[in-house]
């Protein structure tokens, strides 16, 4: 196998030896997704060694221009942290979708997120050994639902806390609250709340009342009142959208405060229609990004639980590195130190 | 008042009874909203000889446009019955509001709908007299709403039924359910049903499912299994969205049943969350427009309560009738005949 080779050669040289030095690339590894592309390099041990974000999402390209894109995006790594090309990259994200690269087909849940690794495609490309990451499906005809992406940052959070059993938040645009028992997700929702928040503020009649007023990352009072809104009653959110036109016009209240509200009633209610029948004492995780984890903590904190704080870029970073692992094993023989 | 006078002319001749003839137009109306604008032509005893339909809303307008669009429509109007220039006219809609052509503030709920006839605001161009309808405001803090226009079909309603009191569900691209008691607006809530309908359809990752399609107006079985999901649980809209894109991923939905899908969801969404707490004994009044009633009926009986239906143009007509009727009582000395 030519790719296999190439990738030996790195190891031929005299300063080959049982252990790997820990500071060597040893595998590449992207999340592509429809808005953008993010490629670290990692080391035999799971360290990163050089990272690379572009917006050069799915969707901005061509389907011609994705191996130039990825091509040029590693030679670019390959100069910061010089290693012999090319290694091997292990992608999940929209890059598995029928409409992405190639097709990695969903695995069916309930399932273990281990299943993952044995289900990933190869995708033989001239001198680069790839692997894409299948995603999650929930063939359930009463509750479809689908994930990309999501599922290697539990792969991930899973290799960290390997006896982690309970719910999982993962904010975004279209966020996920999964059920996760040791190792298994067992279900999963997806609320797109994050694409309603953008297309409530900057298109629907709210936007007479946000103006180009972006949603703060921190709680605000505004963002508070809306978050007791959702979690007193998510049975209400319909009725509560137009109030906040309403409040301007009779209350001239003020762009920052509309978004921050709007923000607040979006993520009270996905918190508590999600949270719906969960037992108070058990700990909920949220892997999110700083920008909102702030706000999806403080709601599902005064919904009275208990929380473990996790982040989204190092989850989604040891999913991989967990994977690439067990694509290559020969070349990071080291145990991996999961962060 | 060159208006007045003007107006008087019209009886003047040796035709004038003290009843003067029932076919005879003696004002006009129009509900002049931000996408259209619908101009009437009422006789003494409350029939409508003539009507003109454009899409000249206030959006598609300059300011400066307003008065050459309506007098280009009421001279097409007089060319259709003939009547002596130029009559009054009364106007409901966004035409009151601030952005509007002259704000008719708001009255303050709960208010009696009689109230807003002596609240209107005069208009005065040379040789018409324009009174212009102002909306509600319901200025309560903890659940601040306004209407414009659709209190004008309340006022219709009001007088075709003056003994009605209860619920009354006003659906559109911000629906309104208004409790009425006794001809006084007590209370209402606006729900962004349609806008988001509109959002969700054309602009979302639901677009990807629901395509061109746009929903029946019929009860379809996907519009009744949406409409059973949200009158079930109006507390998961947020979490049952996505399931739409994932049923058409995973088990194929067609457009038009993912757009009958999420038009079900929306309307019984919104139904459950406002008949929340109302007895099934009520009846609940509909003022809908065809494309809407056959819609809200199926989600409202669903429900479990008693309907009664009252089409939305004639509404708007009884009520501008009603106005025109008080304005220019000289002119329309015959008891108006409430459809």
């Amino acid at each position: 196998m030519l790719v296999a080779s190439t990738f030996q050669k790195i190891f031929e040289g005299p300063e080959l030896t049982l252990t790997h030095k820990a500071e060597e690339a040893f595998a590449l590894a992207a999340d592509w997704g429809t808005t953008s592309l993010r490629l670290w390099a990692f080391s035999h041990d799971g360290k990163t060694l050089a990272q690379r974000r572009s917006s050069e999402g799915l969707n901005a390209l061509r389907r011609e221009d994705f191996e130039p894109v990825l091509r040029s995006h590693i030679a670019h790594l390959q100069a910061e942290v010089s290693f012999p090309s090319p290694l091997p990259v292990v992608l999940c994200g929209m890059a598995g979708a029928r409409q992405g690269w190639q097709e990695a087909p969903y695995l069916t849940v309930p399932a273990q997120l281990d299943g993952m690794i044995a289900q990933a495609v190869s995708l033989k490309l001239p001198g680069i050994d790839i692997r894409i990451l299948p995603g999650l499906a929930q063939r359930n005809p009463e509750h479809p639902d689908v994930m990309r992406g999501e599922e290697t940052q539990l792969l991930g959070l899973a290799s960290k806390c390997s006896d982690f059993s309970g719910l999982v938040c993962m904010p975004g645009t279209h966020s996920k609250w999964v059920r996760l028992e040791n190792g298994s997700v067992e279900e999963f929702t997806t609320s797109i709340t994050g694409e309603l928040f953008g297309l409530l503020s900057k298109q629907s009649i709210l936007r007479h009342s946000i103006g180009e007023a972006a949603a703060s990352a921190e709680p605000t009072p505004a963002f508070r009142q809306g978050v007791a809104e959702g979690l007193a009653d998510p049975s209400q959110l319909l009725t509560r959208l137009f109030a906040l036109r309403a409040r301007d016009l009779l209350f001239a209240s003020t762009g920052p405060e509309a978004a921050d509200h709007l923000s607040g009633l979006l993520i009270g209610t996905e918190a508590a229609a999600n949270l719906r029948g969960v037992p108070k004492v058990s700990e909920i995780a949220i892997i999110a990004d700083t920008k909102f984890m702030q706000l999806y903590a403080f709601a599902i904190g005064e919904a009275g639980y208990p929380l473990a704080a996790h982040d989204a870029d190092a989850a989604v970073q040891a999913g991989l590195f967990q994977a690439a692992h067990k694509f290559w094993p020969a070349a990071a023989n080291i145990k991996a130190a999961c962060r």
